[in-house]
């Protein structure tokens, strides 16, 4: 595999070109063109014969835009003889929608899977999975790489080992809420909505482990429009009596308002990573860049080692 | 093949609706979602187990979010057991970008292909497309259907046949150009960039055919910005000697301020048809509907008569 | 679609023939040979040309051998001419090997996908999915039906509304034990593996909710060798203070000593469901049939009628 | 990649030859047999393990003969273990039959590129497509070289600037008279069927352009029976008024009597390509071997160099 | 399944017609074109939508050309929406190249069978496969009918029990020859070509079984030249003193100086099918038609009826 | 190709592991478990990355566990990003299950090489093919070894030339005994079940050539029960008056009681090969190892050397 190409789409070209420069090459041009029918064109500029191509995509508003455009740079390269691609998705398109879980909708994340293999993409690299499972959609090979040892080197100069609890904000970010613990060493609390005592009862905001008095590091892989975080920050701090709010997330999508209501917010510290463009940083915000891991896993790939060595965690 | 079913996507649901009720069926129902992270949702409100389905969708802008969404309502009936399902895409997506002509660039043609195959449909339905090729970008079968002889409908009160001459204003377009001048029986002129005697004279526009003097009736499937065709249409006029201009055209995308661009130009009528939806209606312009078309082939499919007898054109 | 048969491999046949008497048919006829170099053989005595064919395969162990000869029946009804072939698995073929959470391991829920496809089956049916991603695995329609509202009618008339519970073992089982505290109105809890308050204490096992001095449901998806499901009844009754302790659980795999292990656990009734044969049964267990809710699902797919309505529970 | 090896069919193996030798090497030896059933075989007779492969074969009669021993050859390479097929179609087979303009016809140049890829080759290298969509009908990356350019290069010490004209003989071939036309810097004319003035006259020869008084020079992809061509010469010449006519046809196919035909017309010289193999040479006929050409994409494709820079021309 | 529809190619358009009229129907028109670059083209004169197609042809030379035609029909039946293709080869096209017991040849018969699923049919019927294998060779399912019988039949009046021996002329024929021995209660003799006692003594035809004074029915699957044929039919009379030899075989392939070959050969009588067209009929030939097979077939593949119930052998 | 790998399944560790060695390399580690619901769980504890992997596993029983073992293999190592996974069977799985030679049988043996290729396999190596038409059931390579050359070394000591014969105890192994007798220059002698004279007569064990008197050498390609091996061999012995019974075996699968009813029956010596783990060695038998053979052929494959130039044999 001689040349190392990596290419990025338009959705976060900032990121794409620092983990270009950290892999020791530059962007490959590419010429972009919208044309008055909303049509999208491009036209990778140099030649990627034989090219080992790596192709960044965010999954960024316009979502749709940006994952069309991203399977027309992998047919491009297909058919302009590239010797691998790989497509590289900080985040999962439509991570979300992984399972069929009322009648007659569709699981988007294997059609974004079934597109990507139809386009002609070779593998798969991403970062912190939203539901392991997705894996299986697959045919092709997917390697995932983890935000979270990184970020909790960030937050680890913060932390109080004597009265510092992690917690997940709801029972499907426990398996993340568990890494952040076990990385950070720290006592593990959870928030369910459930009902204490009997089932007549309202659904309550119901917290497993104790957090009184506590700083607590509210963990979730994906902050959206920032409601539910900030909703259970209230909660925590109000409610539960805790003494602090911290917060982690490793995708900051962060459409709309989300920012404005983030830095209102009773958080004294939020770290994401810049898997995603942040509008503007908020004095409560912090970025912990993970382009040194992705060049780090590109390197890797391109040099035929493993990957799954770069992290300490085994199992996921 | 018991039930028909026909669903629409959110580009042009009066157009899906009033092809509905001409099929004497009513749209199914199917609700939308768009999450605050830009990730759309569509769920089929209606049992379509075993149902003949057709799935009507428009390369309207935002282009890329129907494509997607076509796609997703595709996989949604495959997995709830629909026994087959068309995909009607009144013009066809990415229609124009439909080969190689330049290194590296993308097919996005044979790439939607792809992607319609991969969702799951069984068929495609289309109405005049940009290059006859585009059929042998699909495994499964495509019908296309044409809008040319309801337009000469609509047209011939206007004619008269000893001053009127079609024009196509480029090369691309003769082929639709000749149908038109064989179903209206007039002669035919072509706009061509040429050099007229010595290749070191300026590249014009050049006509192939006489208007001097005469009506002509500029014909073309796709309208834009209108650009072109305002351009064409004051050539003609200011510079080819012709007396009126009128305008035919097959799919009226009309982004931007086109619909105020052509309104403002030199053209006495411009017949569309109502494959997408024209934001107002300029004083020189008239709607041919072919939701009729559409009915009428959908039906024909439903019930496995031929499609190809609707026209009275036998090759095209 | 004329004519319905329904086919049964070696695995569980008693329950594939109740199922086929409660479609108002009977199994059709297979020969069965094992070679004395360890080959099956399978042949079809009954022509299946052009029909609906349900082939019922339960994975008891042997489980490989049970699993080939289910594809061998696919390939032979595919090449015989069925019409349509749909894979019954009560349980899926190795549910819980659905993720790649180590390097260098197999999913091999989805090479029995794609084996299932590459076999020729054109639907597959199944009970419970262990995780709703596994749909995601197969590009063919995939119906699942539940066994949890049919259970928990068999429950219902020893429940005490005020002082029973029902408990997930752990958190992978959150999903479930939800679903039955929805259907039998019933408050939840939840045991983790977890450290309280520093992470220097040793992780023990943790309750969310209260158990003391009430009875608890403890609910799981399958049980094969019953250790898990006996520690945690012990510790219930033991270190949490309940009352007393039930169960039920969807596929009782049961292999090795578990029924006797069950048999002598502070258990005081066990439901679980005939989807595996059980050896024998212990005076605290109690089989609810599911053979009526397979018919049922079978009918309605042979009649494309919408199996989604069978059931309460509309999101899972 | 370590070894070249290049295969010809039956079709024109003096061309294959000289295209190896212009690579520096030789061609495989490959054993041909034909069955008294009108079976063929083929053999290949040297080891093609990990090879880089080029397999070359021209349309010419018996068409179907040489398609079917071309594909038989891709899948003897492919299941010997050859690391990278390339099928090497100087003229694609049935490049005309790429669309379906009249109701149940195949498309038999899409039949063409699925059997191909069925058979298992890797890459399609051709010489000036018919129509540029053909590429959208493969999957595999296909790479086109042209001949004009070359062709040029001979026709050039003929030309008087001031008094030549480039004649494109109908519409289809529109493009490729463009690319004469900016190459040799001539002006270009087009001749039509069509009808100057009133719908009710016939429909004639038509040309756009000027040619009285001039030397014009007739381009066209493909040359069969010839009878097209020799009819627009005598036109030119007799009706409108050329003082002499020349030729320049890319793929001279030249069934029946063609050569006879051609050699009696009035054509002062006609220049073609040596892609298949002309019966004799006529005294007006010239041909311009482009075996340099296909040697140079060859080498550009076994040693991962772009192919598009071999040519002037960056749009077609 | 509403129509059925009988296609032919041009190879054996007798046999297509008999086999039409003995299903009730008739010939579905095909307009058939070769242009002068000896490129085929075919258009089919009726509606196929929906229709169950079958489409006869036979593997009589030009054998790539009927090849080649049957394809192309089938993808027009294909995109002109048949609801399914069935592909009836009376004989297998090239079913001896099923193997490769050479390095670096094509298993041609496979790619047969990859080429009729590529160009989209949905099943395929053959009359007695040289190597039962081939059915392996296809995914979509495959009827195999047979001559014997039916052959058996006329043969029958013919036969004395006590002096008459079946013979198969090589090793391949066992499994054949058996199966007329059983049908007719003969014994069977085989002949193969080995060396009696010694290796050193050079390889003679030899005989399993006894002929000496007897009447033999050599019998074969195909015959090309005639030349085995003749040549064991002459060892027998002259060498091995049988009393007279007659001769049944499936497929009269017959090219070349056949027909005149085997009039001139020691043999009383030669039964044959018509699947092939024979040039005339010498003195010592008789045609045993098996279009009432092939329409008997068609007939249940179209009610979906069992096929092997048309024949007594069970095991083949 | 970096890096050689060799893994094997649990079929025959000791095997896999000579084969290992005597490629200079050992073998790659693999962690098996078994749950207690009978479901296999492997994890290749290296990294595979760009390696040239080869997996090997014999059909031994219980053939279903290890048929899906080697699935599993290949599916970890494909998405652990091998570069080129060779699977190797010494024997191959279901190899007599090739064709339907009865209504309503799955061909297994392709149903086998589906999975083999959906697993994600690159190419096949196999050691003597029951049938060679099996190679036409894979679209990826396969190359095909042969013992027959080393056991006849083995054997070559013992043999006089004047007074030996090959025999075939049936028709499906006449090739095989071909070639031992070409090898060995031996004549050949065949059994068949056949009536000699007369259909009424009872099928009898029938023998073509001379063997009274001489010593034989059966040969066959696997050994099951034994059952039919015996049974020829005292038929030889006692009916048809062979002087001594030799035996030789490619692929001794060995079942049951099968060493002991080979080493009581009238055999003086019984040469296998060990693809196969034989329980015991009875005085009788001796094994002629091939495992230099597949440790040639791997190598050859590694390097891209010509497989069929390590055999004399040039058609098989």
């Amino acid at each position: 595999m001689d040349t190392l190409r990596i290419i990025t789409g338009a959705s976060h070209p900032w990121f794409a070109q620092e983990v270009a420069k950290k892999c020791g090459t530059e962007l490959c041009n590419v010429h972009h063109i919208r044309f008055s029918n909303d049509n999208m064109f491009v036209q990778i500029e140099e030649n990627v014969r034989a090219a080992d191509v790596f192709i960044i995509q965010t999954p960024r508003p316009s979502v749709s835009d940006h994952l069309l455009e991203m399977l027309m740079l992998v047919q491009a390269c297909r058919s302009a003889s590239a010797e691998r691609i790989t497509v590289v998705m900080p985040y999962f398109f439509y991570a979300r929608s992984d399972k069929k879980d009322q009648p007659r909708i569709p699981i988007t994340a294997r059609l974004v899977a079934d597109m990507i293999e139809a386009a002609g993409a070779d593998r798969v690299l991403c970062m912190n999975l939203h539901s392991q499972q997705v894996q299986g959609f697959f045919r092709i090979p997917i390697d995932q790489i983890f935000a979270t040892e990184h970020l909790c080197k960030a937050i680890k100069p913060y932390i109080d080992h004597d009265s510092w609890t992690v917690v997940s904000p709801d029972l499907g970010g426990a398996k993340l809420a568990k890494m952040y613990s076990e990385i950070l060493k720290l006592p593990l609390a959870m928030m369910t909505k459930n009902r204490p005592g009997n089932y007549e009862e309202p659904e309550v905001g119901y917290l497993t482990g104790d957090v009184h008095g506590r700083s607590v590091l509210i963990v979730d892989d994906e902050i959206a429009s920032g409601g539910t975080f900030v909703k259970a920050a209230k909660w925590l701090r109000e409610e539960a009596g805790a003494k602090a709010v911290y917060g982690a997330v490793i995708h900051p999508v962060l459409g709309g308002k989300a920012v404005e209501r983030l830095a209102a917010a009773p958080i004294e510290r939020l770290w994401m990573t810049d898997t995603f463009p942040v509008p503007y940083l908020a004095p409560n915000m912090e970025i912990v860049s993970v382009t040194d891991i992705f060049a780090d896993a590109i390197m890797r790939i391109h040099q035929h080692i493993s990957v799954s060595q770069m992290f300490k965690i085994k199992r996921f």
